[in-house]
């Protein structure tokens, strides 16, 4: 948690875990939404947002990657900070490969951006960041809200015939979102960051139980809801393609990679070949940021090598019905 | 190292570090011999000698399996060092699963070993140590010496119709054994202590570059030296039976997994199954001593689950040619 105390930004309290060794993820601060709907303070409107974005955190990278899929690229603007999150938290390096200037308020460090915001906040600085330029404030920082803000209220813009969060099937996302949530989107920080060995174990145990499942699930339907690419699949594809590169060495899930599950190793791989999606994963940003930034888990800072998973190679999911059956494609 | 700084047995040098950030293996101090020659001062004897091991430790368990292949636990004694290294270096602790007391000189402390041997010792304290009880010092502490001790001058104790160092191959044999000791046995440890991110990555791509080659030769040969079971099979084993469950992860060298090696996986396993050989692999004692005493890779001392290779899976290994034919099967 990049936190204000005693006057400093300070990034220590980040993984923080309870009297059982358990990491406890902090709640994110500004709630707010932008609502296609009259009257509304935030209305969707191009030129108006702004992402703060981080290439190498998988809540951000769910952002990137739906704006990318809806086309939004020209409606939704978006800085990136240093993946290397150093003491005063998120920073921006514009000379760094793959990294900008803020670009909206010129600030150095993101917390920078959330005082501009509220000039009283002393909470958790972290992306994605959704700002108002209209406004001058943060709109929402939790990826979730801002993932479906994108596919719900900016219908207007960007591509007409891609819908991530279809009327219909809200509920039964939403569940799956939630129920991806704890054993694996948050599980492996919970497994990594675990100060206990049972609630390592445990949170390895329940993992890996989830991927089982959604692999077994994903044997005879091709997207996590049935047979739609949804914000779903977006939210399980940015934790799966840092597994075998991160989390299975530097948070110690190392019982199975993602390529020894054909079916989620194979929708990972179909995600990733959708277009301009590739181009969201920036694997060098990744790696750094998790190696050199947790220093309690890894105080040499050495970054692995890996083993570089085929993201290229044919999906095979082809098999499978989707609808629509050419969705997304070029 | 297990050092006596400022009058302290201090085990904080032991990764210790070039000014490239490359790990320095120190020389170890006794490098005496047992020689079935007449006046030779260590002469074989049943009941003379002693081993103090480590079943964590890849260069102690060398001796351990040779001394099972060989038949010598009447012969020459063994204590068990605690897998958890602490402050003072190796410890007995006889009230923990599978470790002894020092049944021979009552030491709390593997240090004390090396100072009855030499007053004046200050170097470092490792595993395996070959003690004899006849002259009350170390003969010898450095594992290749050790089991090419065991393997030649014990001829006429323990199983006669094994021989690991045969005499017609012990260029070859200490060939191989130097070969893969840098790249392999030793690369390891120099990818996983390394200071600086170039040293580490050298040391990962002479790992996998020697990983590479010696599987290629194990696709129409049996052994590391042709068709006969050398020490040299012996040395590559300790270090692959752990590959999986810690240095893919612990050492980060997580290009790829021993089993995905067709023939060194087949080969691991064959060695495995040897007459008496899995019980000598502890992983228990293999996997606590590396996560909890580099501390300074792992400081949250989290135990990694693993994937635990099924080392007891047919090693398919029966269709190349071996001499003797059916050696070591009871």
């Amino acid at each position: 948690m990049h936190m204000l105390v005693d006057g400093e930004w300070q990034t220590e309290a980040y993984e923080s875990t309870n009297e059982d060794g358990e990491f406890d993820r902090q709640e994110t601060a500004f709630r707010d939404r932008v609502r296609d709907e009259p009257g509304a303070e935030f209305r969707p409107e191009a030129g108006r947002y702004h992402l703060y974005q981080s290439r190498a955190c998988p809540w951000a990278h769910r952002a990137v990657v739906v704006r990318r899929l809806l086309g939004l690229e020209d409606v939704v603007s978006m800085d990136v900070v240093d993946p290397y999150r150093e003491a005063h938290g998120w920073q921006f390096t514009p000379t760094k490969d793959g990294c900008t200037a803020d670009t909206v308020n010129g600030a150095d460090y993101l917390h920078e951006v959330y005082t501009a915001a509220d000039p009283s906040f002393t909470g958790r600085v972290t992306v994605p960041v959704l700002w108002d330029r209209e406004t001058g404030t943060i709109v929402n920082n939790e990826s979730e809200e801002i993932i479906k803000m994108l596919a719900d209220a900016f219908d207007e813009y960007g591509r007409h015939d891609v819908d991530l969060y279809p009327e219909d099937l809200r509920d039964e996302i939403d569940q799956v979102i939630d129920d991806i949530y704890d054993p694996i989107n948050n599980g492996v920080y919970r497994a990594g960051f675990a100060d206990a060995q049972s609630a390592h174990e445990d949170a390895v145990a329940e993992l890996f139980d989830a991927l089982e499942h959604w692999d077994d699930v994903l044997s005879d339907q091709r997207y996590l809801v049935g047979d739609r690419l949804t914000l779903a699949d977006v939210c399980l594809f940015t934790t799966l393609v840092r597994f075998d590169e991160v989390y299975h060495t530097h948070f110690k899930c190392n019982v199975r990679r993602l390529v020894d599950y054909e079916n989620l190793w194979g929708h990972t791989r179909e995600l990733y070949q959708l277009p301009g999606v590739a181009e969201t994963v920036n694997m060098d940003h990744i790696k750094e940021h998790y190696y050199t930034t947790h220093t309690d888990l890894n105080p040499k800072q050495l970054v692995a090598v890996g083993p570089e998973p085929a993201f290229d190679d044919p999906h095979g999911r082809d098999e499978l019905p989707a609808d629509p059956p050419a969705a997304l494609r070029e």
